[in-house]
């Protein structure tokens, strides 16, 4: 847990506005990305079918982002990744982000393991052990 | 099929980019916003569940948009939309977006009419009767 | 500061992911939305052009938000906003997201006063008098 | 011009909709974040600013797609970028995109070389003959 995942991504034209800088709103979807692509490199998804046609999902209960500094069209962002917690039923998981030696902006978002079955409300449950092992590796 | 639906869009600030203007990538979703307020001025949705608990409803075939002037922050848009062509799978909607005198862009979007079953394939069917009488109104 | 201004959002097709619920990172749109119509409703803008040229923007330093129920297509969400500070050059707002009687989200910004001029960094300056009298009616 | 400029975009999660597909408008970024690619390929920027301070810039006259095959979550499409013409003052490229060997959707961009200048309207200008000669290679 004490070791980070580390990402990059380029800043997008259309991720900038009229005030010539990335829009906040885009931030989230960073951290969302790069989530995704660290449960990738751990052999898992975000979205995983089970052999009973359900899916576990990953839905958000909290997300909060501080900004430091603006970022603009074709920055290179270091997206820095950590596990803040590993809940029973949850997932706490910090962002750093960062174009070379500025500090660009700060999130975490907290998400809960969740069973979706079709045409059933999702439902949450346990982190399965074996998502567990790999988040503690 | 003559006559023409007409509604109003408020450009928002995400919708701008760093040259200062809306970007052209969300004259795509408010056609699709418009296309829907037009259904459901009609007692549609674009998502409708059928008894059985399938889905109809009405992927793209193919969407244009040519842009004729720069729209910007707060502008209000109106949108014209006629209905091209009914054909017998699927619908052909044209759209005008105008500030006051001045034309901003001109759009068309062809929907085919699906089936959407859990865990199969969509697949395009006969727009249903009941849509079809809507649509000639 | 003890008033609440409302308004309403419905939410769009695009807006919904695989999950078929809205995508999380849409509530800072929503936020966002909101504040500049609450800016609107006081006689102001969230980008207003000085007689020099320069414009009075007001860029993000945090925002967050919890998810207490998931939202869906085409949902009539109802958005309270209330003034939780106004500092030196800061303002902070809450937001509550309710779709009838559940409590869907429950947000926070905090933006600062910030002077763009052409060709230098923006510069965070104290909210003027006009602004904060506005508030705090 | 005959040679083709190919990359690859891997499907987000926020760019599904409750469909479960790609959302349509998602094509027309992905579009612009190729052509951007291609540009950067070349030694140039979507928005390159020049000595006096001026932006030349490339906003779009028209952009269309027609969608073949649903694409999905984590799905890596191939996108293969061909120049479709160059003219005094225009760029039209062809988007074909591909997974695997799935024609997922086939698009086209006509963009105008244009210049920005602080507190003027954009102008369209003649391509400039530096990036003429590397379209043209």
């Amino acid at each position: 847990m004490s070791s980070t995942f580390t990402t990059t991504r380029l800043v997008q034209f259309s991720e900038t506005d009229m005030a010539g800088i990335v829009h906040f709103s885009c931030f989230y979807k960073y951290m969302e990305e790069a989530e995704h692509e660290f449960f990738r490199s751990l052999g898992l998804s975000i979205m995983l079918k089970q052999n009973d046609g359900s899916i576990i999902g990953w839905p958000r209960v909290s997300a909060k982002c501080s900004f430091k500094a603006p970022a603009r069209y074709e920055d290179l962002l270091e997206i820095r990744l950590n596990i803040e917690r590993i809940g029973v039923k949850s997932l706490t998981l910090q962002y750093d982000f960062w174009r070379d030696d500025t500090l660009i902006a700060q999130g975490t978002m907290k998400t809960v393991c969740c069973l979706f079955q079709h045409d059933k409300e999702m439902q949450s449950i346990e982190i399965p052990a074996t998502y567990q092992k790999k988040f503690e590796q």
